[in-house]
């Protein structure tokens, strides 16, 4: 998908962000915003919104040899996430249809992208968060492929929302499953580093993607994870870089997962910001149409 | 003030929706975020964001001969504004503390500055926004200056709230009032043509400040409004950009009346996003001294 105008102003904000996390010298911000619009002038050049923010990152890490720069929002998300945890599994179990609503804590984990939700309070916006319902919801069809399915891929998103997937894996444990995360620190996104720490190695086997942007670009996978992805009985992708980047990609049956943080992704899929999406993309994976 | 960092993904988030707003081919649009760009790296240059503006604006008429893109936004907040004057005088009018709720009405207006607040329902937030009370409230020293003045200049900000102001007027009208506009169309603020549809012929005396920034350039202004910037007992200056360009210079007393929408302006002025400001710049004035 290719990188909007809006993702102009968006991606300057956020790299001003990661500057002033990695270094406090004004002079050196000032120095990667400079480079940092120097860069965006070609954003014609890049595949898409998050192979434009890894460029991005990088002349943080050129100018302050800050390699992750989120790392400490990162252990904080962590570490809120599993303080609430109890809390997520008790709204989860009092609920009869417990697949929606853990794919909807799953979802949920998304409000503690401190990329976007600066300054948003995960205790005080949780529960009413966790009780808004998905716009677009295609559990049918995810039920339908759960009946044959003996093998389940999620590609993560954040750290700490990471932890909020325990709940929706719990529901699923009955599957072979494997967890995805980028290969490197890349914004506040889930690394094998984060995923351990957020208790995921205990109920899936945990893997690099092999790709280091904010979503997954194919052509730059392990052959591990691509056997994997193409081997999967379902895949659910969580999150705005996962669709951005392979919501276009008619290889396989997907689910998306996320919340549209954006008025760029909210408009492509037809619904408000803010709102929940869990949507298939309407590619009939072979083995279950031969049943 | 200077340009801040943060207010070049700010200044460009606005560029584009005025681009939009200009014209509806992608192309230009394209040119003109490129052009923009190439301009933010020289945001050292700019004496403040408001200067900065004016020249990412000039941008868009190069591209699109368009000269007011915020033309049928101005139009629109000037009509809904006119709609719930009633509805703002009766609000006022029930207070105990007249000058302090129609300051707060003034400040409020701001809220339909719809280069900010994008998507804002006037009718739906406002009785909210009303009741909200200042958080820095200097009207004790505007009440001693009124003791003796005979003269107030009021500094518009925006095409709406300038509806809004003629509450405020309604307080003082035993004053000589003058209300000050921009001198040409930049992003949705008030120009004479505004000022006039707004009722504001009726209740001050309109003057140009000579100057087409979104706020106050001294160096750039009209004689005529400079005799009357120093002339004038009282000067309120209205909205962020006003208090961007005219709170460092201290030639004079000056009260600043805005709500805070932008975390560099928050951040200097010690207080939340969103807060409700009346502040005086601190500068005794002689003639005030001398009684």
């Amino acid at each position: 998908m290719q990188v909007s105008l809006d993702c102009l102003p968006c991606q300057l904000r956020q790299i001003l962000e990661a500057a002033r996390m990695a270094t406090n010298q004004t002079a050196i911000q000032e120095k990667i915003m400079e480079n940092a619009l120097q860069l965006s002038m070609d954003y014609k050049s890049f595949s898409d919104s998050a192979d434009m923010g890894r460029a991005l990152q990088q002349i943080i890490a050129k100018h302050t040899g800050v390699l992750d720069p989120y790392r400490k929002i990162k252990d904080k998300n962590i570490k809120k996430s599993l303080e609430v945890y109890p809390l997520l599994q008790r709204f989860t179990a009092k609920k009869d249809e417990r697949l929606y609503w853990a794919l909807k804590t799953a979802a949920t984990g998304n409000i503690i992208d401190s990329a976007v939700y600066n300054d948003v309070s995960i205790e005080d916006s949780l529960m009413g968060e966790l009780e808004k319902e998905f716009t677009i919801c295609d559990i049918e069809r995810l039920e339908e492929e759960l009946k044959q399915a003996g093998s389940l891929l999620i590609i993560g998103d954040n750290a700490g929302e990471t932890v909020f997937d325990r709940v929706l894996i719990s529901q699923l444990e009955h599957l072979d499953i494997t967890y995805a995360v980028r290969s490197e620190p890349v914004i506040n996104d889930a690394t094998l580093e984060d995923a351990r720490a957020s208790g995921l190695e205990d109920c899936s086997r945990l893997i690099s993607t092999g790709c280091n942007v904010a979503g997954v670009i194919l052509d730059e996978c392990s052959e591990e994870f691509l056997d994997i992805f193409y081997g999967a009985d379902i895949v659910i992708c969580k999150g705005q870089g996962n669709y951005e980047t392979l919501s276009e990609h008619k290889g396989r049956s997907m689910f998306f997962l996320l919340k549209a943080k954006c008025s760029v992704l909210a408009g492509l899929l037809g619904v408000s910001i803010n709102d929940y999406i869990f949507k298939w993309n309407g590619v009939a994976d072979e083995k279950l149409n031969k049943s």
